[in-house]
């Protein structure tokens, strides 16, 4: 088994040695900046585990891995349109850096890219891998949908809310894991199985997001925390708060959410104590472990020899107790 | 043969189809709108056309043309927010009637669905036609970004301005003709001056649309003419005008393109004057026959008997000789 060291090393190579040297330029700058930017590379090292884990050969694998993880940064290209992100991984993002057009058209063309990258894989297993990727794709895209929707949506639920970020976050994880399995060569139902693990695995991850935003070490978060409460964005912890929240706490909460707070630190700290009288932190922690349990009940059934699960069963359990 | 007549009827019938009446109705609803606002079906109709030209079952193409036809109209919504347009076909553009970020997202599901449909492509053609579709994909972006540099540059050449109309419009009239050959069963060859024989009639229908935009009747034309003479932009006219313009002519033309002008229809009525005076219109035309004539002798090369082709030289003729 390759360890996480050496794939994502193979990741990093491979994404160094593409060629965006094309013209015109003011296309092709953004595209290597972006790439450029360092990120945790979870959508490659995922589909190259899986393909390592059924006993293929990882080159088959390379193309589908810079699809995914090319896919990805086009998505963020356009999320930070939609969402004015300015920062990006510590650094501007593109709209800021160049411009609204730039960041559309180059996102726009990384789409491309990554379709080609999907389609060179090896052998006759394209065009399967091509139906997974896609099918993930337009999912990305509604789930993206369904989170600007909620910004003005008035009765989010948590189930909502949880489907928002399976489509948003989740399946793309999930599409890796199962498009590197079929390039190893696993039957359908493994395949499905680890579809299965890495959905639930990228709840967890995105619940873990949520919790890190506001009940983080901001040393070694590498960014403000609070940034959620902030936009008054409807995470499972602001969810969850205005569901267990009664009388004078909801009160506060009320206020605290929809009145003009001109002190954002007030604010927050304010929100973090709501919270923490609720016990959010632990409730929250819970249900990361729910859906990492559960997570784990679907990689039980895939049928590889269990020291060939290992290296996922650690990054999986890296993901979880990550502290940024 | 079948008619350009029967072609068409059976695009809409086939774009009629298509169901989107999925959720989130916020992402699909600006989808079926842009792909019910109508337009010439020119990429899908060259597609089947194609197709039946070589003799092939115009069935097997349909999945394909739809997917250029949805690819098209998503580089249109991408396109009116990068060119500020409020109008697309008399009506409002997605990014006028909702906003930028749906225009956004709901052009990237589009690119998605469209990539779909091209794989929809039944038998063993699907990996081919992809690479033609993915290819002019690419293109079509760096066309665009072409496009939106040559606004602010100061030395666009006519040949710039040729290559720019060539990616941006061109190349995907061309994919549309080339993929549609190779599901008829053309060979290598015949499919490749199909493409080029598409390559010079989409410049020449390029070069005919500038025209329009000065010269034609605002009666057929269906929106008023000047446009591109109001935005400054550096179409052939005005680059040949400025090629061509001597002494006071030139000195006029950088007056009217360079001031603030404050009346609109005196700097276009002007700017009609100075390009009549230099013969654009002549100019333009000729360039448009040698266009015309150069696709024609591609289309010769053909391998198929003359019989096959008329009806889509009579569909070329029919785009030089337009009015609107």
């Amino acid at each position: 088994m390759l360890s996480y060291k050496t794939i994502l090393g193979k990741i990093q190579h491979e994404l160094e040695n593409l060629d965006f040297t094309r013209k015109p330029e003011e296309l092709y700058e953004p595209i290597s900046y972006t790439l450029s930017l360092g990120g945790k590379r979870l959508r490659p090292v995922l589909c190259l585990m899986a393909c390592d884990m059924f006993g293929g050969e990882i080159e088959d694998a390379v193309p589908a891995a810079l699809g995914l993880e090319i896919f990805h940064n086009f998505t963020l290209l356009h999320d930070d349109i939609m969402d004015e992100a300015p920062i990006r991984r510590g650094k501007q993002s593109v709209y800021k850096k160049w411009n609204t057009n730039v960041a559309i058209l180059s996102g726009d063309t990384m789409m491309a890219l990554a379709y080609g990258q999907i389609m060179g894989t090896p052998g006759n297993m394209h065009s399967r891998v091509f139906q997974v990727f896609n099918q993930t794709a337009i999912e990305v895209c509604e789930g993206q949908q369904y989170d600007m929707d909620f910004e003005t949506a008035q009765n989010v639920s948590i189930d909502d809310y949880l489907e928002m970020i399976r489509l948003k976050t989740a399946v793309l994880l999930a599409g890796s894991l199962k498009i590197g399995a079929m390039i190893g060569g696993a039957g359908t139902e493994d395949a499905e199985n680890l579809y299965r693990f890495g959905e639930n695995i990228g709840i967890a991850f995105q619940l873990k997001d949520d919790l890190l935003d506001v009940f983080s070490d901001e040393q070694k978060f590498g960014k403000k925390t609070g940034g959620d409460i902030l936009t008054n964005k409807k995470t499972y912890l602001y969810l969850k708060a205005f569901e267990l929240a009664k009388g004078e706490t909801l009160e506060t909460l009320n206020i605290l959410f929809n009145g003009n707070q001109n002190n954002d630190t007030g604010k927050i700290k304010r929100v973090v104590e709501v919270y923490e009288q609720l016990n959010i932190n632990q409730v929250a922690g819970d249900l990361i472990d729910k859906y990492y349990q559960r997570a784990m009940s679907f990689l039980e059934k895939v049928n590889v020899d269990d020291s060939r699960k290992m290296e996922l069963i650690k990054f999986a359990e890296g993901l979880k107790g990550r502290e940024y």
